[in-house]
């Protein structure tokens, strides 16, 4: 190992790391150095070059703390997160498609009943979100259980902002023996991630901006399936073909601003009018 | 850039970042993307996979401040930084070979004469480095500038170790009119680099270990020449063959033990007996 040279350091190294005893961790290993040195050759990155790259890494762990992860923001930037989601997705072809999680799902929010309202004290346009979930059969998943979380008209979620209630804009629902869930809200707003920070550094240097599209968290869960991780988009949003994190599907993507039909209000006498809706199924990929 | 897939997703985040006004910097980001992408892909990485990554990453930041950099030592045990000194270097075929720099470099180290001795009251086995600075024409560089720095006899660089006098063991030399130098010192030993990080989470999963072989930092500064970096290794350190960072090159590997010759003696009539005699010539690469 004292014959190192450019042209066999990437060989060496992958020696070094060869006698790592987890088989799946060598190969990771074994890539990600493959890789890595791929990229340094690729753009002969200079010792300058590799400095400020080390400095920037280190702005990304001064930002970071229990509390938030810089790294994972420079994951979801780079497209990271949504492909190792999308990846994870890739062989359940007749399923809904998902997207990534993001850093504001919390679980065990309260029960309520399908049909619930989460509007409460919130300002904001009323809409309600209907629809079915079902499996890549087309049967219905009855009882399959939806955890929905979204920001407020602030743009702030409940978990960044002590002014709002605790679980303000999110709750765990059950869908009906047919598989069929509804609820009541507000519109979403856009709302920026966290700029102060590397991903900030890096957005900027790209002129790229921070923002995300609205949108509607919901995770579905039943026995025999997958969990499913979504997000409700709107169609009219203005970033909904730039959302800085790549989260945006298209079959993910509503018109929020649909007027309902009487027959449609009248199956939801408990909200005020008006309202507008919204629909969205889901289909889940059995467990492999 | 809503109809984002798994076979799509690179193209969409490279395009995302296309408008990078800076064009080198726009080079190395789409590179970046493709290669780390690649890496996804090619190890399938699973959700969980990412979160343990995320975890890791975030452990590396924790171990950070504005003293030590994690992610430094992480470039160095993956042989990052080596490749890119070795890649620094690859054009300047006939000059010696280089090596990382290391986080123990000071400038503006106290002067002293060629022939000083750094020993003082470090205890040891004294040894003599001597040897020419040439060009790659073979010319010498007369008055070559030489700074030196390494370990005391606890392991320890004066930079990590308040018991040790400010400069102890490091100065700044002068090559005489035929670029010779030399310099008595004591041997450096073998020590660790800081394992109670994710570095050190990183060698132990791949039953690797913290160890760097003894060597003395040598960088020499002349006009018109590259600034040269090196480290001079004893060939029976235990660890020569085992770098953790892979910093070793054949060339800057010397016997430590060898008994100088009785008209080598006497050229160093300073210097208390018995001591041993390094010999290592630098040949400079002119500035391209």
């Amino acid at each position: 190992m004292r014959d190192i040279t450019y042209e066999n350091i990437t060989d060496v190294v992958v020696k070094a790391y060869s006698g790592t005893a987890d088989e799946r961790l060598r190969h990771i290993l074994t890539v990600m150095i493959e890789r890595l040195h791929d990229f340094v050759r690729e753009v002969d990155l200079t010792p300058q070059e590799w400095e400020d790259a080390m400095g920037f890494l280190l702005r990304a762990a001064e930002a970071s703390s229990p509390e938030r992860n810089e790294f994972i923001l420079l994951s979801d930037l780079l497209g990271v997160s949504a492909l190792v989601d999308l990846q994870d997705g890739k062989e359940d072809r007749d399923a809904s498609i998902t997207t990534v999680i993001g850093p504001f799902y919390v679980p065990g929010t309260p029960e309520k009943e399908s049909g619930a309202s989460l509007i409460e004290d919130n300002d904001g346009d009323r809409i309600i979100v209907e629809g079915q979930i079902r499996n890549t059969k087309g049967e219905p998943v009855a009882g399959a259980q939806l955890e929905i979380w979204q920001n407020g008209p602030n743009g702030l979620y409940t978990v960044q902002d002590p002014d709002q209630p605790e679980h303000n804009l999110r709750c765990t629902l059950h869908a009906d023996g047919e598989g069929r869930y509804s609820f009541a809200t507000i519109k979403p707003i856009p709302y920026q991630v966290p700029g102060d920070g590397a991903g900030g550094e890096l957005v900027r240097a790209a002129g790229r901006h921070c923002w995300r599209p609205a949108h509607i968290h919901v995770m579905v869960t039943a026995d025999g399936y997958k969990r499913h991780i979504s997000q409700i988009f709107n169609e009219s949003d203005p970033y909904i073909d730039q959302d800085s994190v790549f989260g945006v599907r298209s079959e993910l993507v509503s018109e929020f601003d649909r007027t309902p039909t009487n027959e449609e209000v009248a199956r939801h006498p408990d909200v005020d009018q008006p309202f507008n809706l919204i629909h969205m199924d889901f289909v889940l990929a059995a467990t492999h």
